[in-house]
Formats: structure tokens, sequence, C-alpha cells
């Protein structure tokens, strides 16, 4: 069932089909059937995220190009892989698409075709539908041995984070006030590079628990000490922060999509191998301690607990 | 990883999700983290779809209740599973909700809870998002040792179906008219049932091809034409429909949700042991022929040619 398509007949559904496989080359496996057929290696667990982008709540078109879009989209869907060190295997798009964007479907699929390649992931199906509004739903799904989930930090571990903070929120910022962002942030917000082989790495030393920054380093903290049933205790001023952000903003900005990484005292990364290898910075920002009834302290800040990005306030 | 959902915070996202779950009980597993982890048997391949229905498109809200848009949505998804012979092994669900829906989540969970349930299915995670139109786009994963693609027919196959047709678009037709359609029809429009029990015991019996009955009839009769190489020449007097609906009209009936099935000649199933197994009946309505132009011939009508619903249209 991999490697070729299935014939398909005439009508505009398929020949939109033929637009979207245009752009994948061999990017795309098997499409054309009623679902994909995977073969997974042996003795790996599966992992399976979904994942949507909205137009209007997500993003607006005005910020993005068509293949902007579908690129971001994709790269925050594969984000949740990289949250569990997870090896992508495989990714189906959902569009919904205004029939004003008719047009728009081959750059949107580029967009898409992008980001799977960069993550070496095939296109193995989707769904096409009219809607009102623009909107992708990305389901992915990857295998791995050992998956790090969000549940595993315990009392005593040191926690990291790659990357730098800020950029996306301070993006928005921009956008909102009707002024144009910087390149650096708008690059930020538009492309973001979910950290699968990062994840990976830091999976092999040791990592006990992983959770990607879609809500804002705070929020997603507090998400981790939850689930762990831990506190963290972050510093303000260790955040890695993109030029012009200060710690506070950088700490709430969402679509990060850079990874908060918990490992224990005595297997701490080198950060030098670490930034030589991947070319960003892995950051230590704190520390795990018994769970409290505040979740995230930050030592260095007024703030106390957690705020962030709420998808549905 | 599965079997107990990970502790969740504070926030409207989080009271959502657990709006949801109370819905789910156990038929939910392992929620909350990035993305769910499965295991699966052993030697089977994984089978994997994603559906989308979108209010407005594939229907209106004064048509549904809330909890029959969540089952049907669910349905129609488990369908693709079924049209490989797939068994289920997870769900996951995106909602995009519009704010006027909020007081209605819990009726939406139940309905897609109602569903997976009918198909034994878990449901592993979602997504949940703002939008100004109510989406569902539901990602199945299933199993099989051997799917059954739409490619396999050969000429000298006999085709069958399964169930009755012209129920849904008998729904539609009166309610696009201002009626209220029959009880009989609104059933099979509102609560169609994956044929997945069925397609396995087909499977079982040598099935060569096989499609789910999404488009009508006819149209996807020439989607297994074209993927399979072949024509296909129905007969419309063997045609089985629901009370009321002529062949004509059931042949191209959409969102059926039953299943056209190849099978060799010499591997001809008994529909009686089928009726008396699954209640519905098992009809040879034509046979696959070396390809020609015409993808599907109608022996006894003047419609010659595949027409159905195209969702761009």
């Amino acid at each position: 069932m991999t490697g070729s398509h299935l014939s398909m007949g005439e009508g505009k559904e398929f020949d939109a089909i033929r637009t979207l496989l245009a752009q994948w080359g061999p990017r795309a496996t098997g499409i054309g059937d009623d679902a994909a057929v995977l073969d997974l290696p042996p003795d790996e667990r599966l992992v399976v995220s979904t994942d949507a982008c909205v137009e209007g709540v997500h993003f607006r078109r005005e910020w993005l190009t068509t293949a902007e879009i579908g690129e971001r989209a994709a790269s925050a869907a594969l984000s949740d892989l990289a949250a569990m060190a997870a090896t992508p295997v495989g990714l189906l798009l959902a569009i919904a698409l205004p029939d004003d964007l008719d047009d728009d479907l081959a750059d949107l699929a580029r967009g898409v075709g992008a980001a799977a390649a960069s993550a070496r992931c095939p296109i193995v199906g989707g769904n096409l539908t009219r809607a009102a509004t623009l909107s992708l739903t990305i389901t992915v799904l990857g295998t791995a041995v050992a998956p790090i989930g969000r549940d595993g930090a315990r009392a005593g571990d040191l926690v990291f984070v790659t990357g730098r903070m800020g950029g996306p929120a301070a993006a928005l910022r921009a956008w909102l006030a009707g002024k144009e962002p910087s390149r650096a942030d708008r690059a930020r917000f538009v492309a973001p590079t979910p950290r699968l082989d990062e994840a990976r790495w830091l999976a092999q030393r040791g990592a006990s628990a992983m959770i990607d920054i879609s809500d804002g380093l705070l929020a997603d903290a507090a998400h981790l000490a939850r689930a762990s049933g831990v506190s963290l205790v972050l510093e303000f001023a260790r955040l890695p922060c993109v030029a012009g952000v200060e710690p506070r903003d950088a700490a709430t900005s969402g679509e990060e999509y850079e990874l908060l990484v918990a490992l224990p005292n005595d297997a701490v990364p080198d950060p030098e191998a670490f930034l030589r290898t991947f070319g960003v910075p892995l950051t230590a920002v704190g520390r795990v301690v018994a769970a409290s009834a505040t979740a995230v302290q930050v030592e260095d800040a007024d703030e106390q607990g957690a705020r962030g990005h709420d998808h549905l306030a």
C-alpha cells in the first residue's frame, strides 16, 4: 500500500487531491484508499496526536502566506511527537477550505510538505472539505521504544529549556498593534521547529519528563508539574530570551514549540554538546521539588502561579 | 500511559476536557499528555484514517441533536476502518466549538462515546479549539493482519453490497424540501452503522476489494473500479433499497456507510448466513469485468458512468 498511490477518477475532489500530491511528490505514500496502512518497527510503541490550526483563532491570513500557514500547522503538530521523543512515521492532513482559497491549495500543500520533509515524515492520508473558514487538523504518528511523558518528573530533577523564548509573543504583539514584527520574531511565529532530534538526544541522556511549549513556559511547566505530581521552581534570570524580550513576557509566550524537559540531577547533559549538535542552546532554568499548592514557583519574580494561553479563553 | 489519565490543572480548556472525560468514563484512556501511546498487536498492520464533519457542509444543526452530530461523525470515521476490514484500536477527536455550544459539549461527547462504544474503540486523544462553525475531525486507528484495499478487484469477481440503500438521500430530500423525513430514513442519515464485524466476516471469506459507500454507490463503485484497474457492471433491479426509494436514487445516495465488496467467483459467501449473523442483507448487485472506458456500467438503466457526491462540488 506504500510507495505509490491508487488510481483516482474524475471530479473536483480528486483533482484537488492530485494538486496536493503534485506538491508532495515521493513525500506522500499510498494515498487514495479509505485508510492508510503502515508497518511500524517491531518492539516500538505507537505515539499519536491530533492538532488543529484555525483561521481567526491560531492565525490571521494577513499575517502569514498560505505556504506558511501549512508549514506552521504541520510543525506545531509534529512538535507533539517531539514532546514524546518519538520518531515521525506518518502525517494525515484534514483541510477545511473556503472556496476563495481554491487557487491556494498548492501553496498550502507546499508548506505542509516542507515541514514534513524537515521532519522526514511521510504524508499518508487526509481529508478535504469545504468550510467557511480555513482550518488544518493534522494528525501525526510516531514511534518510540520508550516515549517520554509529561508525568515522569521527580523531586531533585533539574529543568531545562531548548532554544530562546519570546519571539512568537513579540510577533503577535506587533501584529495586534498594527505593526510589522521584526524579521526574527516573525520567523519564530511563522516557522517554528519541532525539536524532534533534540528530544531523542535528551531521551537518550535520561530525560524523565518532557512537554513542548505551546501554551507558554509557565503554563506548560504547570502542566508538567501537575501530571508528575511535583512542583517546579523556575528562575526568570536564567530564562533564555530572544533579543528585546523580558523574561516575564518570554515566560508567557505561547506556540514556541521548544521543549521543557526534566532530567535527573546525576544525568545533566552537556549544554555545549547540545549547542554544537543542534545550533540552539539548552539552558537550565530551574528544578523539581516536592508537590506544593503552587505548581510553579518563580524564585526571582513577583509573579506566582502559572498563566498562559488557554485555547478556550 | 493507558488506563488512567494524567492530572490536569485549572483553566477552561482542562475543564472542557474533564467534561468530555466524564461522559466517556473508561472508554477514554491515557488522556492528558502531548500524545497518546498505543501498543498494537504484534504482526498486525496499522490502519489509519481522518475524517471531518462540518456544520453547513455535512449537516445542519436543526436536523440533528448535538449527541447525534457526535455519534454520526464518529460512526462515519469508523466506517473507513470497516472499509479496510480493520479492528478499531483508537479514536482521536478534534472539536472546533463555537462559543454558543459550550453547554452542549457533554452531549457532543456522549454521542461520540456511543459510537466508540458500539465499535469497542478506545478514545485516546484529541484537540479542542474555538471556531465560528462546529466541526469534528476524527482520526481512527485500527489494525488488521491483511487490510482489504479498494484496489484488489479482478475480472470475474462478483460485487455485493451490505444493507439497503437510499435512506440518507431520502432524509436529505425531505429536510431540503422543508419536511420531516420518515423515522426510518432519518435514522439511516443520523445513526449510520460502521460495518466493522461485517467487513471482517467478508475478509475471512476472501473479499478481494472493499470500499464504504460515502459518496453514493455509483461513485464509490467507480472509485473501486479505477483503483483496481477494472470495470464494474451493476444491475439496478438487484439493488436493495429502503422502502419508497427507487434504485436510481438509491444508487446516488451518499453517506450510507454500507460496504461495497468484491469477492472471487469461487468464494461467494452465503447471504442467509450473513443476514442471520448481522441482521442486514448481503446482496449480489453486479460483477467485475476487464477495464473499459466506463468504470461503471449499469445494465438495466439509461444511466451510464458514475455520479455521486463530490465534497468540493
